[in-house]
């Protein structure tokens, strides 16, 4: 099994070379972090996941959790590790420093997270929420409360959970039934059923602080009846530690596909005591804040598994000795030649390396935008980032995601008949990633979210300025020796881009099931088009560094190779899908519903 | 969880109304195989697969087998499921008739086994190899042996297994060094260890026959000193009943993604008592009669997953309420409208779909082209056949079980969160189906087949007459109404094909890398094209059913509706794929070996 190895020189790259990260925290007024800090909390990081996290993945997955009496035991060693990354400071990087926290930004932390995911997704699982309930709270809480909660969730001494999702309601919230009653004291008494609710309940942390979408008594219909509420496991006592048990009781556990380690609980809440968290019939906006940050995390654990993968397969394809290479033995003295040397396993591990590579980036530039969103010190550059994280965030979401299956699944075939056995670790990726595509909105639901309110919503006005922002690299570039046909095969996917966007802004302004029937083909469009901008971005810095004689030509030889292998084996897939998009969605609907069942 | 249903409609569309299968066996001198008889045979298929082998799919993933001391148990009612499968005779049906089996078309028994295979595949694998086992020793095998063992095997009573595999010597089979060393009595003493066999041990046959390749002490090296043994795990005694255990022995067992109640074994012979079959050193010729029944067979295994997958999904989409169709209510009476209105449901319903029904029929033509050449009287046509089968295999074998992974996991994406709980189903499908990408000889290995074996073997010959047929499939109905733009189309996909084949056998016989470079985007390609023609085929035919007054215009509808699907949302995926085989393959050789590796 293939030992996790932060990517550090490609995450460095991405971050210092390509996205000036320094300078960005400069126009955040953190001239405290230079490129020494952020490279010592990278190294650092590196350290904690690929010693103390990593290790427990495959145990993980063998010994999965035991649900008993409305307990979970966590896997042997998930406690220990969950510990020292409260102790070491990894839970409070981003918390706000008034309550205890490191008050980072967010794009510092990412890394740290994707390695974090790469090394090991359940464990990720049990504190990536509390940090969306963090924020919620934070936001949108009652001093009451942010004093009572948040040091000890910025802590990680406490964890959170996102309690959303009921049997009848999954996508559509409007449906759900968990009920509020205010209380004489000013609390309220929550009761209902949630499902899917991960780290619901586990032994890790003191207390366990749910967050909890319900409605009042006498709420409207929908999704303007809801609220959302604070609802902790063990009711703080007069010191504020754990005291009373409040009855929000894991009732069952899932039997999953994968992510084998993380409890994944249906919660019973049975007139258990919650509080309010912002104004009422009005959680879903609350809710949303929290979820922005969920759907963020969850693009970088797709990100995350297929850089394992990736490694993984790079790690079989230079070990494996299997057949002659085409062009004759590249390894006279061996049996047989490494696999790596076949041009089919070597399709598959580029396809790996330039997804996940580029996907980075895109992760990268998101996270900038989330910081300049939260802390610049210019109101209207915080304004202007927001929309363009609303405008990434989806496709962060569902195209990491999407891109993770694929890069687990070339990772798996990479091993022939050994990737489908468990010991080897490959098949484990494929099963644990799985579940990005689905949760915090599937991504056929991202698809849409794309589509409908981010691009339809302004119609297209903040995607003409993305897309402004790449013709003009375009123009900057486009005479750059050895990169004409990259520049223009980017100019050409972005004019493709605009015309789409605008054709099917009318077509869904006129007829509303276009953009369903749009959707998802629209967000793989724009994804590959996102792609080939980083990837032309990653090639000029590569080009400009060899030119400088900056060392390190392997590293920046290869981007440029990379990138190449990108621009033409990869970008033609956003070929398919305009073509797709340019054909009427009647197709979509040619057959009654009673037509698809088997006879 | 859905309960399967054999889609017999649309098995008996392709069957009789596009392949006319009854003048089919009728150039095959059976008469007898009537339309009735055809009926017959696919209704109580239906009823075992789905009575008897459906219902143990579940139970089996979630106990299991169990191995101890070198035995395996298998789970709860697979041992009464087998006997069934014996006594109702679907084990010898397609056993040569001189040795008690019945003699059927392999066409005919694809249906079944594509039900069975879609019922509960680890049940399947214990029977499969079988067959194939069968077909290399009435093929090859000597008299004595084809008395001794081809009665037992084909009624099921004996199962048969296929040891290639060893743990350095998977797709490269000239490294294996399993030994075989003649004896006096004129048998071999077979020395070696064989992986991922698959019922290399089980509960169920009274004995198991393993085909084992192995080398003769002074072969000569590579895959031209290989041999096939027949190693039984009992030596049948005087009466040819079980005797004494040879030492053949499972030492472990897999732990696997899927598929886990197939018991996948280490097997040690340790001077097992053996039997050559066929001549010395030409074992690889022997087993490819066997390995092309077998990659037939995992074909049909991806279809039957890609169909249960399917049949899942439609149903969750009907039952499911969950929002409102973007035109508006279309349940208005429910609290919600069934997600099968909404177009992104649709297109991953009608991706399923078509890509069912398309392969569907091109494995049951692959079939009829086994057929042919097997049984047909005229050796001219047996040897077409049996070229044409040869181009069609690796296509079959690959395609299916990518098509096949695209939609378990489009399935397990309609069911959201559901689709990762293991009690859906659709979780194991996902799994299951994933090792069919793999194992005999891995997808990569299939386009690497069909590239430079069969399509450069002969400089195109086989694939331009496939490509004329489609022509003058083209010429004949191009003016048929309402089918214009699927004929024109399918000619233009035609063309390119024609062109893209010309061109890489031009590049690959000049650089041998453009082979290896070319061989997934162009099995891909040819998948596309062939599915363009089988669905415009389809489409005439339901036509003309329409034309005729047939009745059941529903499906007839649907299948019209369907072809245009795939031909407008399906097809641009071969554009994608033509794109990526006009670029250079020197992309693939841009990094060294070092510059995959992280740092």
């Amino acid at each position: 099994m293939t030992a996790f190895k932060a990517p550090l020189r490609d995450m460095r790259f991405a971050m210092h070379e390509v996205l000036n990260t320094t300078a960005h925290y400069q126009n955040l007024g953190r001239d405290d972090l230079t490129a020494e800090i952020i490279d010592a909390v990278l190294e650092e990081g590196a350290k904690f996941n690929e010693g103390v996290v990593a290790p427990l993945n495959r145990s993980g997955d063998e010994e999965g959790i035991v649900f008993k009496n409305g307990e979970i035991k966590t896997p042997e060693g998930f406690i220990d590790a969950y510990q020292q990354f409260c102790d070491n400071g990894w839970a409070s990087m981003t918390g706000s420093e008034d309550f205890g926290g490191q008050g980072l930004p967010l794009s510092l932390a990412a890394p740290f997270h994707e390695m974090m995911m790469a090394a090991n997704l359940s464990f990720r699982v049990y504190s990536g929420l509390t940090e969306g309930a963090v924020l919620a709270l934070t936001k949108h809480g009652s001093d009451e409360l942010k004093t009572g909660y948040l040091p000890k969730l910025i802590s990680g001494e406490w964890a959170g959970t996102m309690c959303l999702t009921e049997p009848h309601a999954g996508t559509d919230l409007a449906l759900l039934r968990t009920k509020a009653e205010p209380q004489a004291d000013g609390s309220y008494a929550v009761s209902g059923t949630k499902i899917f609710i991960s780290g619901g309940e586990q032994d890790m942390s003191s207390n366990i602080v749910h967050l909890v979408l319900a409605r009042l008594p006498d709420a409207p219909a929908g999704v303007k009846g809801i609220s959302l509420f604070l609802v902790p496991k063990f009711l703080p006592d007069t010191n504020g530690d754990p005291g009373e048990r409040n009855p929000a009781v894991c009732g069952s556990v899932e039997h999953k596909m994968g992510i084998k380690a993380a409890a994944t609980c249906v919660m019973n809440f049975d007139n258990a005591k919650g509080w309010l968290i912002g104004q009422e019939n009005r959680g879903l906006a609350c809710m949303f804040t929290m979820m922005n940050d969920a759907r963020f995390q969850v693009g970088l654990q797709g990100l995350g598994i297929a850089e394992m993968a990736y490694q993984g397969a790079v790690e079989y394809a230079l070990d494996r000795l299997q057949s002659r290479s085409l062009s004759g033995p590249k390894n006279p003295d061996k049996v047989a030649d490494p696999i790596i040397v076949h041009p089919d396993v070597r399709r598959m591990l580029l396809t790996q390396k330039t997804l996940v590579e580029g996907c980075r980036l895109l992760a990268y530039e998101a996270a900038q935008a989330l910081d300049n969103e939260e802390h610049h010190p210019d109101s209207d550059v915080r304004k202007t980032a927001g929309v363009r994280a609303a405008l990434l965030i989806p496709v962060v979401k569902s195209f990491l995601t999407d891109m993770s299956a694929e890069a687990a699944n070339l990772g798996m075939q990479v091993y022939g008949g050994h990737g489908f056995i468990r010991e080897w670790g490959m098949e484990q990726l494929v099963r644990d990633g799985r579940i990005t595509q689905i949760y915090e909105g599937t991504n056929g639901i991202q698809a849409l979210d794309l589509l409908r309110r981010k691009v339809m919503g302004d119609q297209g006005l903040e995607l003409a300025r993305l897309q402004d922002e790449i013709d003009a690299f375009c123009e900057a570039n486009d005479l750059s020796e050895g990169l004409r046909s990259t520049i223009a095969s980017l100019n050409s996917v972005n004019a493709h881009w605009r015309k789409l966007a605008k054709d099917i802004i009318a077509r869904g302004t006129e007829n509303p099931e276009d953009i369903g029937g749009c959707a998802t083909d629209f967000l793989s469009f724009s994804s590959y088009a996102l792609l080939a901008y980083g990837w032309a971005r990653m090639a000029v810095v590569a080009k400009q560094k060899l030119e400088e004689g900056a060392g390190d030509s392997d590293f920046y030889n290869a981007k440029i190779a990379s990138a190449r292998f990108y621009i033409e084996r990869i970008l033609p897939r956003a070929e398919m899908h305009r073509q797709v998009l340019e054909t009427p969605v009647d197709t979509l609907f040619g057959l009654t519903a009673e037509q698809f069942v088997r006879t």
